[in-house]
């Protein structure tokens, strides 16, 4: 029932994954083909995602990461998303050039993936990737983000854990990201901790956090550039992979990515299924042309519109 | 059959206003009622959207394009969207506490509007707030927004005319907007035109826009501060008013800005309404747990959920 190209990514074959990958990004049919494939070969990899403000070289801690999982005897994919934005994505591909040792290795896959407008066809393309890197055998796979917080959040809700990365003294950036992300972290990492003292950053960072299920969320500093504090971290990860482990706790996160992913796959293919059939219906074009004459008003031709889209939905 | 409020703010009552503003940002039933009574009464306003890159000087334009207008005898509403990022937001409300001075006169109306994370409801609540300064009266909207690219072209696509303000030498980051802004850009204003020569940028500029619908959007420079080419500007905006009304244009360009509203309203509505209905389906639970337990891939559930948000769509 599987096909060539889902055999041979179960086999771990690098240039099958890459295809597969190519496959998912593009989305659509062939996409979905594929992942009903793999899928009941997915679940052993242990996800982890890294995120934090640009700067705090989240980029070289993954690349230290990949080679302290590779000593452990792990095989590692990795996934890095980058921005789109002209203003930093020059900067993120010299970092990427640097980790491309890794990639020679068979045990090792990088890829980067580019970060468009279109939010949900990213986290969706980012979770079918990491089901690639896990269907073809890959212990860990790490998802790295940078930037804008709608997408860190949304890609820390694809992955078992979710490390923040900060640098001593961002000062007010400290405190935008505490806002937003001491909810999403599961560790902490405070590197370039030999610049300055990160012991203010550290208490900081650890007196807006709170235990969740059972969980404190610890913070570690390292210096990655060095290796410094970077077996401490994959150490951290390991203990809340048992900490997971422990009363179905994992299994009682996954139903949650699962269900808000079901329902944002639903939406959105719904949305496209649907928008594409409107253009033929005349009774939207009438509906428009009595707003813009103005004897029907925009609020109450949405909700007629509501009924459109249900009736349209209904027979697809 | 209108309420108190209606009619209050069809006799331009500042409070009233001010209480319909509160009423439509917030959403919902209210402001789906308020828009239903005022909608009659609108289409008289010109909208004009202000945008760019901060430190632009966008706010000090407006500021001065309010006065001119007020010169002309138009009465002039404001509505200025502030960047909800902890990073920009002190800055504009500098801006904003000049501007006030035009504020204590009967015949402006200025208000702000936070951006938050829902782009879909702030160009809703946009929409709408428009069409309350339209309905109490006002000739003129302008609506200004800074930041994000994503926001921008929402907002323009609110509007019946937009301007993309720009400064001499911004290099790089001109070569960005223009990616991005120069389809929406009716008018470009170089502004701070007094602090280097922007022959430069009015001629990187212009060469990289295009006639659109028989209009050639026109590059002014000003030096806002001063006052200086501001009603030159607003001539522009009129020539522009005066080619929008010849030949149907405007009204082309307002159906397809209902179109786009009227979806956007429709599939958010539906969005909410079934959403919340989807947590009582066992259905739902059950593909979900099957999900979890890999006996079903997320994309074939993702396909049957589309079949279960229809069917409780259609019966809303």
């Amino acid at each position: 029932m599987a096909s060539e190209l889902s055999s041979q990514v179960l086999k771990g074959d690098h240039r099958a994954v890459a295809k597969a990958i190519s496959i998912v990004e593009a989305g659509g049919e062939p996409s979905r083909k594929l992942i009903q494939e793999l899928y009941p070969h997915t679940g052993k990899a242990f996800t982890i995602g890294v995120t934090g403000p640009t700067g705090t070289g989240k980029s070289t801690l993954v690349d230290k990461m990949v080679g302290e999982y590779r000593e452990r005897g792990c095989s590692v994919g990795v996934l890095a998303i980058d921005p789109s934005s002209a203003f930093t994505g020059g900067a993120l591909l010299g970092d990427r050039v640097r980790m491309m040792d890794h990639s020679l290795e068979k045990k090792v896959y990088i890829r980067s993936m580019a970060s468009r407008g279109d939010l949900g066809g990213l986290a969706r393309a980012a979770r079918n990737t990491m089901r690639v890197l896990d269907a073809a055998g890959m212990d860990v796979v790490i998802v790295e983000t940078v930037g804008a917080g709608q997408t860190e959040v949304q890609i820390a809700s694809t992955v078992d854990a979710t490390i923040v990365v900060l640098m001593p003294q961002l000062g007010d950036e400290v405190q935008a990201f505490k806002a937003g992300f001491a909810e999403i972290g599961d560790l902490f990492v405070i590197n370039k901790s030999d610049i300055v003292n990160p012991s203010k950053t550290i208490y900081n960072i650890a007196s807006g956090l709170q235990e969740r299920d059972g969980w404190r969320p610890p913070v570690l500093k390292t210096v990655a550039v060095k290796g410094t504090g970077v077996p401490a971290v994959v150490d951290a990860i390991e203990k809340f992979q048992k900490h997971l482990d422990t009363g179905s706790l994992r299994e009682k996160r996954l139903s949650k990515r699962i269900r808000s992913e079901l329902v944002d796959a639903a939406f959105s293919d719904f949305y496209h299924e649907t928008v594409t059939r409107l253009g033929d219906q005349k009774e939207f074009d009438s509906l428009v042309g009595r707003v813009v004459k103005r004897e029907l008003d925009p609020e109450t031709a949405a909700s007629r519109l509501v009924g459109i889209i249900s009736k349209i939905g209904e027979k697809a």
